[in-house]
């Protein structure tokens, strides 16, 4: 569905790439552009908290770049991330893909919703958790 | 001001050092007791995003693990930490220390406030985030 | 769409119209069921704040109710709403329609992403504000 | 604590008094300046959601409310609320109170922390929810 051979999948690949913290992750950007983006992070034994979920900070971490990206295939690359609201509603047993979709813009700002998805132990998709967040264009 | 030799300090730690993300991250519990968790992550290279600040997702991790941990002090181990909300208000040039503070509780709920601080580059305290989050005991 | 003469419409209904609040405000439920609630606000003088736009706190009232009732949907009536966040993109120039949709939900709770939308002065829709909140069952 | 006759307090009552849906409530302003602003909503009849308690909305529009007139004293009356989140920790029985306090402020935002209080059927004060929120500088 994503052309990733597009000059604007490159540009973003470049940003997100270029951030360390989504290295030491292990992220991957799968889908940039019209108002959605998504990544993937995988369930490394790196990744977990004390009982062997995904930590709830992978989650958020994936949450605020998802949306991030998602604002910036309308917004464009001059962009800070305003704020982000997370409900969580199951542990993660196992990789999460988060999805950020656009609902709404004005000039200056965009709005995003975000779902987590993982897999649970019988292999079926389950929501392990939601986001709603706003980026916002930076003043110069 | 925190005793750490309580044995309510020593189980937290063990609990917070038992989280393999924490390691990846570098954090440290720098107070657990009485309504408040304090957590200090350090600028490491490894952290950052694209323009060289702390990833928002560092920040987001040190909020939802404060807040879960200052929950804790409260309502004991047995918790999930039910939602998170982030502003960003500056990008954080250095480390951060994020003080949750526990401001109401039901029998099965916690709300807890939580500041991320860092320091500018002619050494001032600043404000970088703020959050608010919830955690509830687990259903036995 | 809906079918108003399901019993389960009805039982709604009969709630929407108990609460005095939604009498004062005028609001109208427009669609009850299958994880859906839509909750109509008219743009009335007495609803206004001191600019003649809708008051942000009747559009919070608005994707409160909405939440609640679109979760109610799907958890039945013994709900309580945990918590909602709000972002206001655009004041609200006349009347506004809450549509709640139910995104995800485990045994006892229902996640809802909200959206309201209103008219311009052109007569464009145009998106307001969105929402995102939680129910969850009462305990007994 | 607060000198109503300041002229700071008087533009603020003038601006909270010509809220027409703030009339239609019933609410007050109690304090506002350096930071804090108060307002109190009674328990009237017309308020009420099904069960007796204090409308969901009713208490959003308290935190909304308060919420931008907190931002107002540090940033002046050219703002808009950009987004608020609400935790709901007990239904309201009696009359509220909701204080907003800055916690913190950019050139352009401020971010509010608000608590809103209430009386149990004992006569006790019990917190009934927290809110977060933040206003913006509106562009000229």
């Amino acid at each position: 569905m994503t052309d990733e051979s597009t000059p604007e999948f490159q540009i973003a690949l470049s940003a997100f790439n270029g951030q360390a913290f989504t290295a030491l992750v292990g992220a991957t950007l799968k889908r940039f552009g019209a108002g959605i983006a998504v990544i993937d992070v995988p369930h490394r034994p790196e990744l977990l908290q004390q009982h062997g979920y995904l930590h709830g900070g992978v989650i958020a971490y994936a949450i605020d770049n998802a949306t991030t990206f998602a604002a910036g295939t309308v917004l464009g690359t001059n962009i800070l991330t305003a704020g982000i609201s997370i409900v969580y509603l199951r542990p993660a047993a196992s990789a999460i893909t988060a999805t950020a979709t656009v609902v709404g813009k004005t000039r200056r700002q965009a709005v995003v919703n975000c779902e987590v998805h993982s897999t649970d132990a019988d292999g079926r998709d389950v929501l392990v958790a939601t986001g709603q967040g706003t980026a916002t264009l930076v003043e110069r």
